[in-house]
Parts: C-alpha cells; structure tokens; sequence
C-alpha cells in the first residue's frame, strides 16, 4: 500500500514559499471574492477566466479578444472598468460563451506567486464549488497546498474557514501534519452551521458590508455548491476542468 | 474617553513587518520552549537573560560575564554548548544570581525582528508567566503586538493558544479588528480545560515527545502561571519588569 498524499494549509501568500508547490496541486482560495466569482463565472458558461496582475492589462487583452474586462481595487470595481468582482454579476445571460479578464488585490496575485514558483497543478476553490475541489483533489491523489489569499498578506478567516471545509471532506485520504489544517479544520467545524452568522465578525465582512454593502455577495460566497464547477488554470486561463 | 489601543497577533514571524511596532508593546511568544524558558530562569532567581541569534555570540559573551551559555537547534542542545532550552533545567539552585545567555531556533530570533522594527517595548510570555504579561499589557495601556515565533515561519498552534489566552484576559482593555486574534482567541476557548490532553496533536509535540522524550516540559510549558515573572526586554537584556 502506498502512503497517501501530504496536505497542507497556507494561511497567508507571504507563508506560501515554506511549502513545495512543485508536486503539488495548489488550490487558490480567496473567498471573497475573486474564487467565488471565477466559479460563477464558469458555472454560467463563461468560456474562460484570465486572471491578470494589472487593469492596463485587463484593458488590453479583453480588448484584443473580445473580453470583458473586470476587477477591483481594495473591494471597489477597480477604476477604468465597467465590471467588478462581484460573483452576481456574471449571470448567464451576461457570460455565457464569453471570456472574462480579471484582475484583484489578492486571488490573482496568489496566483501568479504559485506560477512563479512552479506549482504542478493549479485550481480555484470556493464555498460555491467546494465539492467539485474535493472530488478533483482525491481523484488526482497528488500532495496539496491549500493557498489562503488573504488580505495584503494579513490572515483571514474565510479563506480559511473553506480550507477547513476541504480538509474536513478529504482528509481521510491524506497524511496531514501541519497545525494550519488542524486550526483550518476546527474553525469550520466550529462554525460550519452559522457561516453567514459569523461572518460579521469577519475584517473583511466589514470592509464589503459596511463599506459597499455587499451583503449579497457575502451570502452567495458562503454557500456550498451553489456554482459547483471546476475551474482549472491551463494555458493561461482558468477553464472548465 | 479616549480610544482603547488596538491589540493584533502576528501569527509568524514571516508576517510581523505588517504591523507597526514602533508604538506597540511587543510579547515574544515561545512557548516551546524559549519563553517558557526564559520565564523559569528569572522566576527562579536568574539575574538576567541575555537572547543572542548564534551558539559562538553564546559562548563568547558567557565567558566573558561568566555566564551561563545555552541553547537549542532543531530542538536539542545546540553543539558545543552544555545546557539547552529546557525550562525544567533552571531551577533555583543552578541560576539564581547568575546570567543565562541563550540562542534558539526561533524565539529569539523573533526578538532580534522586533528589536530591528523598533519596537517601542518587548516582553516575553508564555503559559507560565500568562498573568504577569496580561496584568502588564493593561497597565501600559498602549498598542499591543502579540508576536508569535512559529517553527521556521511557519504557524504554529501554542504559540497561538497562549496568545488566545492572552486576548480572552485582556480583551475588554482593547480594540480589536483582526482575524488572527479572533482566531487565537476561539482556539484557546475551545481547548482551555484540556491544553496538555490537545498537546499530542501539535506538530511540535512530536518533535519534541517523540524524539527527545520531553513530556516534562511540554506540560510545564502548558500550566499557567507556574513561574510568573514579568521578562522585561532592556538594554539588550530580559529582566525582571
């Protein structure tokens, strides 16, 4: 009998260097909301996602394409584009057969740090599409980082609270040493039957609520399976896996 | 009525250059083993502690204050030296008026951090020393920074439980918006009455149970206020504050 697959839980971009994400399948995770938003997307027949670093960028390639451009900028549409990262946005009648060029503060940054450090496989999870995460990490049996996005490198909860949910769904098919997943597990546990109720104490609950008042995006983000789709980085794109 | 200060966790010492230190009193975090070290000596008579990041700065200075050198790396008596990072091994009658100089892998090289960031105050705690670093933090009255040494960057969970414990004494004296203490301080509530039965599922725990046979020192690591003692950070030296 072979030994099973390492887990482990980055709770921070600025920790993801202490893992080896070259045999690794990485799972970006930024709950609110660019990975909410990317399965969204996808889920309503969007062709592709591109995640880029820049608006400039954003703006160029979905015009040499035909996208739509869209991002934000410390929990606003970002300045210069007409979409932001909202995951209600991208209904069926608006992406369907359409590519989206994306662009955040945190979810696409983390994932180009895993590019950069040559992570074999990369993926997107959510509370929208956290079955179709589980599924795919026990049917590809390879070592795991779940990525936490954060915010500006500082911890958050709700991106870790959705890698709790994934370890509590697979662990049985893992060698799990690592106190991040022990912490990531207990707090969903904790907290799996009253996510929206918690969410108030959340830092960022407050940065989208009180700010931009996006509390139904915040109830969209937090619910299992709502967007249950696959989104896998091949190519430069993220695309249905 | 003025505004509470603010009090965050920085849960490894890869994300302590988030905060701002500079107005903040700083608690080293250690718990296994060099804080809860550091307390044991100076609770038990040691005049000073003096944290030093290298085994020769150890030898060096000790010979030259006729000083007790000390010290671990990866979790044993670092080479060339004759005392390690056991608090168990500084009683009363081996340290009492004398000077322990001690390098670890870990906790004093997060001091060395935050000497280098500016910290405006530097204390040290740990489970043994809770109630003198909890009564000190209130009677400052100023910013506070719970500094978490981690294992080489990465998370660690008893460093966060002490922080945790930290914060459910303090709370009320402090304004608090930050995921991490929120974090520490559920983590500690969920396992307060059961520290040494929860110990076992620690990373840390086996690397020091099961290769080093150190039961001792984790359960004395994990009591409350059995040594507590205010270590004090001036003038390069760990004090009694």
């Amino acid at each position: 009998m072979s030994a099973k697959p390492s887990l482990h839980t980055s709770i921070s971009p600025a920790l993801l260097h202490l893992y080896d994400l070259s045999n690794s399948v990485v799972v970006i995770i930024d709950v609110f909301r660019a990975t909410s938003t990317i399965a969204s997307a996808l889920y309503n027949g969007a062709k592709s996602v591109i995640p880029v670093d820049s608006v400039a960028k954003a703006i160029e390639i979905s015009r040499r394409i035909d996208g739509i451009a869209a991002g934000e900028r410390d929990g606003m549409i970002a300045e210069g584009l007409s979409h932001g990262n909202s995951p209600l946005e991208y209904t069926r009648d608006f992406i369907e057969n359409k590519t989206l060029v994306l662009t955040t503060t945190n979810g696409t940054r983390l994932l180009q740090m895993a590019l950069d450090r040559n992570a074999d496989t990369i993926i997107s999870g959510s509370f929208p599409n956290l079955s179709a995460v589980c599924d795919f990490l026990v049917k590809e049996n390879k070592n795991v980082v779940l990525g936490c996005a954060g915010w500006k490198d500082r911890f958050n909860l709700e991106d870790t609270l959705f890698a709790g949910a994934v370890i509590h769904a697979v662990s049985r098919h893992f060698t799990i040493h690592c106190d991040s997943s022990l912490m990531a597990e207990t707090m969903y546990l904790k907290n799996k039957n009253k996510l929206t109720e918690f969410a108030p104490k959340l830092t960022h609950y407050h940065r989208l609520v009180e700010r931009f008042g996006l509390i139904e995006d915040i109830n969209f983000c937090l619910t299992p399976d709502v967007a249950n789709i696959l989104p896998l980085y091949k190519e430069g794109k993220l695309v249905t896996g």
